[in-house]
Parts: structure tokens; sequence; C-alpha cells
């Protein structure tokens, strides 16, 4: 396999590495993954996490697997565990899928090619999303994001952070307030760590006072990813996202969903059928690392920790694409039209 | 002054004691308070917490002082740093006014017995408040509160969560989910800490789950306390109330604030006029405590920590206070009839 280089995975000469989220932003950690099984292990314990990179690393961690002489049974059995280690982001499936259909019988090199080509492809996506929503950022524009859509979720610049990073590179005077996003902390953690690394001003902010700042005028724009899209719009993301749609829809706030178009799920109809990954109570009982962390709750405390929410079409501005933006209203046009 | 008791505050043979509640629930430690200067950075560092209880506490404390001999200057320095130490919750500013305006002359046994009045009028109106309350909440229903307005927060039961104890131990067949209420944490330290105490089922969520909850159905009523309540009914209370009150008007669920009538403030005409406490960056860096704690951010990342924010009347179900129940609507009304 070729060299690949991104923000949080890198292979070079049979050797694939991740940085290690958990650790971000003070320990800056690149861990060897050695194969699909540690792979499976990084991403559900989210070393390895956001919606495009778990595709990415899903597929780089078994090409590298099919290299060092993987059987077929033990590589569709590997394929299949990294199916199975995220439940809701689409672009895992989709990865999945491309790689273990092949052209004629089971063939490394097949592999090999797609592995590398999702990893390119989505860089090269990141930059059309960015191109894409780019124009919808305008000058002295405050912009709300939740969780983390950067860099660190994707092998390209991401999608909703891309968006924002593309718009300050190309000059505007923005401004972004960073959702934490309880309880991973995703937003605190490693939104904040690439805004400081790419000097964009920045604001931290708890998940509860986004609405509170809307309401005085601070947010001009939401903008948040997506880790599965229903062919009606109804989106899922970040626990959180849904409040925050609501928010803005009362503050007449435009709300940017941006994602690649391979976020598309066409067997979901509707956020109803969508599935929502339920986590462990630990990450709402208080705060981890890979290093320890802290418990400030009772003692086995009842919690709901559902990782995702959905937030209807109908909260949406607009769906900014890689192929292109659907507007508000146009959706099952476009889904009609186009698939 | 007399025997008092409380769940969070005691005063026995002149030894005046808080339960340190930044150590809740883990470590239930009570620290003696010797003068008003030590209640003034308990308040601060929030170990003595929750807008009742801080009124509470800042008279028992100024009533020692003079039972201990204070000149009439040194109580009425104390008594202004006691009303700067928050600058929110009106309670404070009327426990402060009602111990430092004498009938004649400054006299410790008027002091005294105000400060005992002033514990045991917050005991009544809390049962009051929940009587009051407690006939809103039916079979079945999930409440959802926000922060910690119990037996915590107050001398008495609390007023939310006093009418939640209530309506359980009616024999109301209930369910309360808990905002952890970020920053501090008062949703997952202490709601949680005091529903384990009475047997009362109840569910833990991140202040993000909350409106995906109401979309699955799954909240029947929203039960939140106030630390401010302005003529127009405008509220301010926990930053995070205003985001649950947007949501809940969405999905039509009641919405109600719980509070002593004294928490109205006659010179705030609206929310705008609130005045909202900044607290400190290191709050929403990470979690804290007497012990230590944890730092997740990078370093001096830049924060936005307004401790309130404002809830506009017009997403109040009703207003639940001791003295009677005020309904949407008629809240102008009552306060031309009343005050």
């Amino acid at each position: 396999m070729k060299e690949l280089k991104a923000l949080s995975i890198e292979h070079s000469n049979g050797i694939l590495k991740i940085l290690d989220q958990k650790q971000l932003p003070n320990h800056e950690v690149w861990e060897q993954i050695q194969n699909p099984k540690e792979m499976v292990i990084a991403i559900k314990e989210l070393k390895v996490r956001g919606a495009p990179l778990i595709g990415v690393a899903a597929a780089l961690s078994l090409a590298l697997y099919a290299e060092q002489g993987a059987s077929e049974s033990e590589f569709m059995r590997a394929a299949e565990q990294l199916r199975e280690s995220r439940p809701t982001a689409v672009n895992l499936m989709y990865a999945i899928d491309k790689l273990t259909q092949f052209e004629t019988v089971f063939n490394k090199y097949e592999v090999i090619a797609k592995a590398e080509n999702i990893f390119y492809e989505d860089v090269a996506l990141c930059e059309r999303i960015a191109k894409n929503g780019e124009k919808f950022i305008e000058d002295d524009d405050n912009i709300l994001t939740h969780c983390n859509t950067g860099g660190l979720a994707a092998a390209g610049i991401g999608t909703a952070l891309g968006i924002i990073k593309a718009a300050f590179e190309s000059g505007k005077k923005i401004h972004v307030y960073v959702d934490e996003t309880r309880p991973l902390l995703q937003g605190g953690r490693l939104t904040t760590w690439e805004l400081k690394k790419y000097g964009i001003p920045y604001t931290l902010i708890c998940d509860n006072m986004a609405a509170a700042l809307m309401a005085q005028g601070k947010i001009q724009k939401v903008l948040v990813g997506a880790d599965r899209i229903a062919t009606n719009g109804d989106f899922a993301n970040k626990t959180g996202t849904y409040s925050l749609a609501l928010a803005a829809k009362y503050h007449h706030i435009d709300f940017y969903c941006a994602a690649p178009v391979t976020t598309l799920d066409l067997k979901c109809s509707s956020g109803k059928s969508i599935p929502i990954e339920q986590r462990a109570n630990e990450e709402v009982r208080g705060f981890q690392v890979s290093s320890g962390g802290v418990e400030w709750t009772p003692k086995n405390c009842d919690v709901y920790n559902p990782a995702f929410d959905v937030t209807p079409a109908g909260l949406v501005t607009a769906w900014i694409f890689d192929s292109n933006v659907v507007n508000q209203g146009e959706f099952n046009n476009y889904i009609t039209k186009n698939f």
C-alpha cells in the first residue's frame, strides 16, 4: 500500500498508525495498529472517530491485512467485525461493502487499490464540501459547531469544520463557538485543538449555553456534520445536534448539515429507521481517558447515553454535500432525481 | 440562636456547619463556618449553593456574627460582602435587606430572630410550593429537571425537586430525568444524590440529550427553579434552562418554574435587566473538585461561562410560587394586583 498521511492516521512501509484521539489535546500519542482486531478496538474506544475517518481507517486496516497475506475467510471475518464496530455511521458500511465486493474473486491488489482510493476520495470530497459550503460564510460571522468534524474526523480537512477552515483561509473574519459535546467532549478536546492549530479564533461553551448565545444575537450560522442521512433528509449526528437545530430554528439562524454524499443511506426512508448506538454508562458518569479519569455521580447511577440523535429535515436550511448543495424543501426531489 | 437543621446546613450551640456540596456525592463532609468571611468564600466556591439556601446561609452566618458580638459597622460590612458573593440570586439580596434594616437601631436579638425566621419561613414556603405544584404531576409522568433545586438548595425540601419529592411521597408513580447540568454538574452530582437518598427512580442524561428524549415522547413535564424572576415573568435560572424551555415549547410539553415569591425582583421589568454572573474559565475547561480535578481542553482555551440564562415568560406554562400558581398569560395581571 502507498504512503498515506492525514492529521490522525498514516501509513508508511506497511506500518499503519493512528493518533490516539482519546489522549488529545494534552498528549499527541501515535499508536501502531497491527491488525483489524486492533482497529476494531481503537474504533470502539474512540481512539479513531469521526464518521468519514472510521470508514477510511477500516479500509486501510483491511488493505494492510490483505497485503500481509490474510486468507479470504480471515479477511471477510475481519471486515464483518469492523462493520459492527460502530452501528450508526454509514460511511463505515459503505467502505466495508466496497472492499468486500470483488470484480471476480478475492484479490489483495484490488483491496489495496480500493482502500487507497477511499483515502484519496475522502481528501478530495472534503475539499469539494469546503468549496460548496464556504460561500455561505460571511465576514464577521460567528459560527456555532458541535462535536469534531475536522481533519481529525476525516482523511481530508473534514466536513463542517473543513468549511470553517476554508472560509478562514480565504480571508473571512470569523469566530467559532465550539460546543464542548458531552459526554465525550469532542468539541472541548478535539475541535479546540484543531482550531488552535489553525489559528482560527474560537470560544468554548457548554452545550447548554448555545441557545442563550443565539438569543443574544451572537450566532449567525450553525454548521454540523452527519453520521447517516435518510432519504427524506432526516439525519443522525452526535447527541445534542437536535437541540441546536431546534434553537437555531426558533432564532431564525441558518442551520447546515455538511457531509459526503456517501452519508446518505438509501435504505433509510426517515430518521426513525436509523439505528442509534447506545454507549456505556461510564461515559456520562464522569470523564474517562486512557490514563484514568474521574467519576462524579453516585455509584452505579442509572444513565441514558445515546451517541447520536436525529434531526428532522424540516430544521435544516441546507445539506452541503461534496456533489452539490440541497436546500430545504428540495431534498425529496434531489433523491428522486439522483438515486 | 436556636438549633436549626436542614439537609446541608445546621446550627447548634453557636456552631454553624455546612455540608460541602463541592464534595458530593462521594464525600459527605461537614465544614464549620466561623464567620461571614468564611461564608462568602463557601458561597463563591459553591460549597453552599441554591438560590434559597444562599439567602438562609448568609442570614445564619450574619446572625451568629451578631451574637458573637460584632459591632454595627463590622456587621454592616460583612452583610455587604455577603450581598456581593453572588450577583444573580435575588433571595440573597432579600435576606441581607431584611437583616440590615432595624426597627430602631442595630440590635443583635432582632438580627437573630429575623435569621431564624428566614430559615423557618424557607421550610414552610418549600412545603407550600410542593403543595401548589404537586397537583400538576400525574401518575406515570416522566419529569425532566435541571440543576439541583431540592433539599440541598434550601432550608426546606426545595422548589422544583421539592414538588417532585412531594408527588412521589403522595404515591404517584413517577420517573425523573436529571440533566447533568454542565459545567458544575449539580444535576449529576447533587440531584442524583438526593433522588437516590429518597428512593425516587431517576435516569441521568447529558444536557444535550433532553430534546431528543422529548421528541421520543419520553418527557411529560419539565420542572425547574429560578434565581430571579422579572415582573414580566422572564426568569434567570441555571445555564441550560432556556434551551430546555425552547425544546419543551416545540414538543408541547408543560414547562414549570417553581420558586418562592421572594424570587420576584420588582426592580427588574424584564429578563434583560437581570445581571448574569460570569464565572471562571476553569469550570468549563474541565471538572474541578476540592480534592483536585481534570482539565481536558487545550491550555488557556478561551471560554464563555455564564452561570445563568434567561427564559422568557412566553415559554413558561405556569410559575409555581409558595403563595399561588400563576398561569401563562396571567403574569402581568398578577403583578399589578399584588405588588
